[in-house]
C-alpha cells in the first residue's frame, strides 16, 4: 500500500500516522519527494482499511499494490479449483459444462419436460428459479418451496443436479437438497447472505452484480471463501452500461481476467446478459472462445407462455441445435489453444 | 401499452395474441401501418408483464405508456406524503430535515457525543450504522445489536429519533425501537426484505441502488407501499459512472424528477455520493436548491479514528458551521421559489 | 413513429399537430385510449425530427418504430457489403482479415520491419498512426505527413495496403494514396469530417465512439453512406464503463448485432478495447467466435520504446504465434456455424 | 509518479529503466518492499508518458501523484481567471452570467426577437448555433456562415456579445467577429481543433465530452492554454450514464471539483444536461448553489417550430421568470457562503 501525503503534512502528524500503521503489523518506508511525502507499507495489508487511511487529514491519496483478496487470489493458490459434486459432475476441469432450464419453475410437466430435453442435448445441470427477484411487486414471484420440490422431482426423473437461486438467508434450510445454490446479481453484495453461504459445504454459483467491478466480484467470493466454503463458481452475466439495445452488456473480458486473477471456475450467462434469444448463441461462442468453464442458458418448453423472462428463452429444439454447435466449438477451440 | 408486431405476423397469430391480452382485462386496439401492425392496450396494464409480451414470437417491441408503479405515483396521489413520527418530527412538510451521525456506531461515548453535538447544530435525526455492508470480509462489520443498543442510549440522552440500516429480514425484530429503518443501496432490490418492511408501520428510508434507474427505484418503493406501509422516504446517494474522481456521481436531477413522478419525500446523502468531505457542503446546497426534503450527513467525533468511511465524515465543529449555512440557504432558496 | 399525447391535449391542438405531420408526407392514425390519445405515423419517417415532435407541448413521448438509418440498414440491403481494394484484398467476404502495425509510425526502420513481420504472419493490411489523438498536449502527437510517407514506403516494400487515421478534414489531401482511412473513436461524431469522407471513393474504417450507442454508430456510418461513399467498415473497440481493470469494455455483443442490423463489415480492435497485451488473444478469439470480419492488432517491433500505447502492443514474435491460432480458430469456428 | 514493478523484475532491468527515467530529467527513488519494488520519481513528470512507462515489461502499474495538467492547475495559478471581453463583460468575477438563445439560428426575425427578450431578462450573452452537430445526416444542419451573419446582426441590434459553436478548424476564419467560440461536447477531444484555438486571442467555451472524466476535460483545456490562449471557460453539460429518464446526467459535483482543481471559470448548461424544459430551472439552481460562474439556457421564440432541440427550449416568457428567480437565488446563496 502506497500513501501519498498532502504537502502541508507536518513531521509530527507524519510520525503519528506511521506509528498507527506499524501497530497494524506492517513496516513503513518513507520517501520524501519534491512536493510530496510518500509512505510505503511492507507486509500483509489485506486487513488495513483503505478508507480509514484516506480519512487521515494529512493523506492525499492511497493506492493498493496487493489485491485486497487472498483466498480467491491465484497468486496464493496457483492451480485451478475444480468443483466436484457428490454425484460426480465436475466444473472447472477443462470440460465445458452446460447448465440449462427455465427462468421460473412453473409446473411439474414443464420442468420435467425441459429437464429431459436438455439432458438429451448434453446439459449437465438443470437450472430453474423458485424464488424470483422481480422489479415489479405485481409480477409473478416464483413458486418458492413448491418450486424447489418440482426441481427435485425433475432431478429424480433425470438424475441432473439442480441449480437454483436463494434470495434470503432465512430460506437456507429449503436448499438442503439443492446441488448448487445460486446468488443472483442483485444479491452479490448481500453480505449477510454470503456469510451464511460461507458456512455450507455446497457449491455456490455467484453472479456478478450489474454495476460491480471485477475486484468487488472477487471480494464477494472472498466472503464465501473466508467462511470456509471453498466451492465458489463465478458467473459473468452482463453489466449495466449506456447501451440500450441489449438489456446488459456482456463483459467478455471478465472471463480471461478472472481466470488470471483467480483460481475459481467461471461460467457465462448469455441469456441474461443480452435478454435477446438470437444473441444467446454468439455470446455463448464468445464464452467458449475466451475459456469459460461453462455456459448457463435459459430454455423453456413454451417461451411464449413463460411466466418470467420468456423473451430471452430458447425452445428445447433451439437448445438442441445450439448445444451441438457449442460442444463442437469447444473441441475446435481447445485444439487452437496456446499450450 | 403499445405493442409493435413483426412484419411477418400472420392474422391468426395476431388474433391469438389479442385474445390472450383481452383475457387479462384490457381492451385491444389494432392499427395497421405500412410495414407494421401495432396493438394498443386500453385499461389497467400495471399487472401485465412486459417481458411476457416481448416473448411472443410475433412481437417486435413493447412500450409502456403508463408508469408501472401506482401507489408511488403522483398521478394517483397528487398531494405530498408527509411522514410524521410518533415523537412529532415530520419529513416532507416543507421544512428541511437534517439527519446526521457516524457511518458506524463504535462506542457509547462516541455516539452520545455526536448526538449531543448534532442536535445542538439543528439535526432532527441521529443516524448511525450497526450493521455495516463492507466490500471486504476483513473490514469491521458493525456492532450489530449492541450498536442498536448504543443508538437507543443516545436517543434516550438526547431525544433524537434514530435511523439505522437493516441488512437482512431475519434481523427485523432487532429494529423494534428504531424510528426509521434504512435500506442501503446494495439492498434496494432485495425484494424479500422490501416485502417484510411493507408489513411494518414504521418509516422506511430507501436508498437508490448505485446502478438503478429512477423507475426501478420507484418500483422498489412500490414493493413497500404495496405491502401496506405507506411511509417511504427516498434517498439519492449517487450512482456509478465512469468518473473516478468521486466515489459515485450524485444524480441531482433525480430530486426534482422524483418530486414530479412521486408524492414521497426525498432526501440526499452527499457524504456517500462523493466520498469526499469538502464536497459535502456544495452537494448539500445543490440538494437544497433542487427541493430536497432533507440531507443526511456523516459526522464523526474523530473521523481519523472512524472504523468505517471516516474519509468522508465531518467533525462536529465542521457540521455545526455547515448546518448553519444549509438552514440559511434553505430559507433564502424558499424565498426565490416559483409560487 | 408512435406519439403519445398528454392527457390535457385539446382537440384543436391535436388536429393542428396532425396537420403539421401530414404536411411532412406521412399518414396519421389516431387511437383514443382510456387516459391517452396516441398518434401513429404511416410512411417514411426517416426525415421527421423526433426532437421536433417531442417539443410540442401536447406530446408526452415519442417512439420510433423504424430504424432512423436507411442506407446502413440490412432491411433495405439484405446482402453483405464486401469491400474490395484496387489491389484485390477483400473485407467482408467471409475470410478473416488481420490488420496489424504500431500505434504510431516512428521511423522507416520500425515500420518496414513491422510490415515485413506481420505480412509473414498472415496480416493483409498494415496499420499505423501518423496523426495521433493524445489526451495530453505534452505527449508525442505523431509524425503527420512524414508518417504517411513512411507508411507508403512500407507499402512499397511489402505490397501491404495501409490503414491510417485522419483527424481533420483539412488533411484529406494527404490521404490520397492511403488505402483505408480510419476515423478514430473520438471523431465518430465529427460530422464535418464524416461528410467529407462521404465524398471519397475509398474505404473508411469507422471506429465506435467510447460512449456511443450502436444506433448512433450506424447513424455516423449513414453520414458517410449518404454522401455517396458505400465503403464503410465498422470497428468495435470498447466502450467506457465503470470497470477500471481494462481501459475500455469490449462490447462483444455489438458484433452480431451490427451484423444483423447492417450489411456493413465489422472488425474488432482488442488492443484498444483492453489496453492490456495478454488480453489481445482472448478478445480476438471472441471476435472470431461472434463472426467478426477482421481483427486489428497493435504490433510494435520494440513495445518498450514505443512513443505511444506501447503498453498494449505485441511484439512481432507474439503476433506470429497469435495470428496462427486466430486463423486456426477461424477455420474451426466456421465449421461449427449454423448454416 | 510511482511505479510498481513486477515481482520477477531483475536488477539489470530495474537499473536500465531507472537510467531511462533519469534521462528524462527526474530523480528516481527506489523502495524495496516484501513482494514488490517501487520506484518514485521526483521532479516534473508532466512530460513523462504514463503509457510508455506502463509498456515496460517489468512494470506492474503506474500512478501519477501530480496532476498531468499544469497551466489549468490551480496549484500553479491560485487566483481565479477572470475573462474580460473587449466590450467589458466579465466571466468568473463572482457575478453570475446568463447566456441564452436558441439551439439553432433560423431566421433574422427569430434571433433578433430572442436577443431583445433575453437581454431584457438580464442575459449578458446571446448563444445560438450556426453549425449544428446532428446525429442524423437527414436532420437540419444549421445555416453555417449565414447563421453567423444573423448572430452578428442581432449583436448589432442589442449589443449582446455572441457565443457560437465551431465544428471544424477549417471554419475558424468565419468566427473572426464571434465573441466566444464554443467547442461542443463531441469535439472536446478534437485535438487538432483545440490546437488551432490555442493560437487565437479569444475566449473559448469548452464543453465537457459526454464520456470524459474531469481530468480529461482539464487536459483538453490544457491543449488550448498550452497554445498560448489563456481564455478558457469550462462548461458542464451532463455525462452519459445508464439512466434514461434524462438525456444526460448532470454531474453537479464537477462544478466545485473544477473550481478546486483549476482557476478557470465554469458554467453549467442545464438545457442539454437534461433535455427536458421543466428541469432547466432546478438544475440552474443547483449550478448557482454549487458556485457556477454562469448558466447557459436554450430559449426559442417558438419552441414548437424550432428546427433543433425545441423539446428542451424555454419560451422568452418562461426565461424571463426563471432568470428573475436565478438572480435572486444567486444573491441569496452568496449571502450564505462560507467566507
Amino acid at each position: 500500500m502506497i500513501i501519498v501525503l498532502k504537502r502541508n503534512a507536518t513531521k509530527e502528524k507524519i510520525e503519528e500516522l506511521k506509528g498507527q500503521l506499524m501497530q497494524q503489523g506492517v513496516a513503513v518506508n518513507t520517501w520524501v519527494g519534491q512536493h510530496e511525502t510518500v509512505l510505503g507499507l511492507i507486509g500483509d495489508t489485506t486487513a488495513i482499511d483503505i478508507d480509514y487511511i484516506g480519512a487521515q487529514d494529512i493523506v492525499e491519496s492511497v493506492k493498493r499494490v496487493q489485491e485486497p483478496y487472498k483466498k480467491a487470489n491465484r497468486k496464493f493458490h496457483p492451480s485451478n479449483t475444480v468443483i466436484t459434486l457428490p454425484s460426480g459432475e465436475k466444473i472447472g476441469d477443462g470440460e465445458l459444462v452446460l447448465m440449462a432450464g427455465p427462468c421460473s419453475v412453473e409446473s411439474k410437466e414443464q420442468i420435467i419436460e425441459v429437464a429431459i430435453r436438455i439432458k438429451k442435448a448434453g446439459a449437465k445441470f438443470l437450472r430453474g428459479g423458485a424464488f424470483k427477484p422481480r422489479t415489479s411487486p405485481y409480477s409473478f414471484q416464483g413458486l418458492h418451496e413448491d418450486g424447489i420440490e418440482l426441481l427435485l422431482a425433475a432431478k429424480k426423473e433425470t438424475g441432473l443436479p439442480i441449480v437454483t437461486e436463494i434470495m434470503s438467508k432465512e430460506d437456507i434450510h429449503l436448499f438442503k437438497d439443492v446441488d448448487i445454490i445460486q446468488v443472483g446479481a442483485r444479491n452479490m453484495q448481500n453480505f449477510e447472505l454470503l456469510k451464511e453461504l460461507g458456512k455450507l459445504e455446497k457449491p455456490i454459483l455467484l453472479k456478478r452484480g450489474l454495476a460491480n467491478t471485477i475486484e468487488e466480484f472477487l471480494m464477494s467470493a472472498e466472503y464465501i471463501l473466508a467462511g470456509g466454503n471453498e466451492q465458489v463458481i463465478l458467473c459473468e452475466r452482463g453489466i449495466r452500461t449506456f447501451e440500450t439495445y441489449t438489456r446488459n452488456t456482456m463483459d467478455i473480458s471478465a472471463v480471461p481476467i478472472l481466470k488470471k486473477l483467480s483460481h475459481l471456475p467461471i461460467i457465462v450467462d448469455p441469456s441474461h446478459a443480452a435478454g435477446i434469444p438470437w444473441l444467446v448463441e454468439p455470446l455463448a461462442m464468445a464464452g467458449v472462445a475466451t475459456g469459460a468453464d461453462g455456459i448457463m442458458i435459459e430454455v423453456h418448453n413454451n417461451p411464449k407462455k413463460a411466466l418470467s423472462d420468456g423473451a430471452q428463452s430458447l425452445t428445447p429444439d433451439q437448445f438442441d441445435e445450439i448445444a451441438k454447435r457449442i460442444f463442437k466449438a469447444k473441441k475446435a477451440f481447445d485444439s487452437c489453444k496456446k499450450n
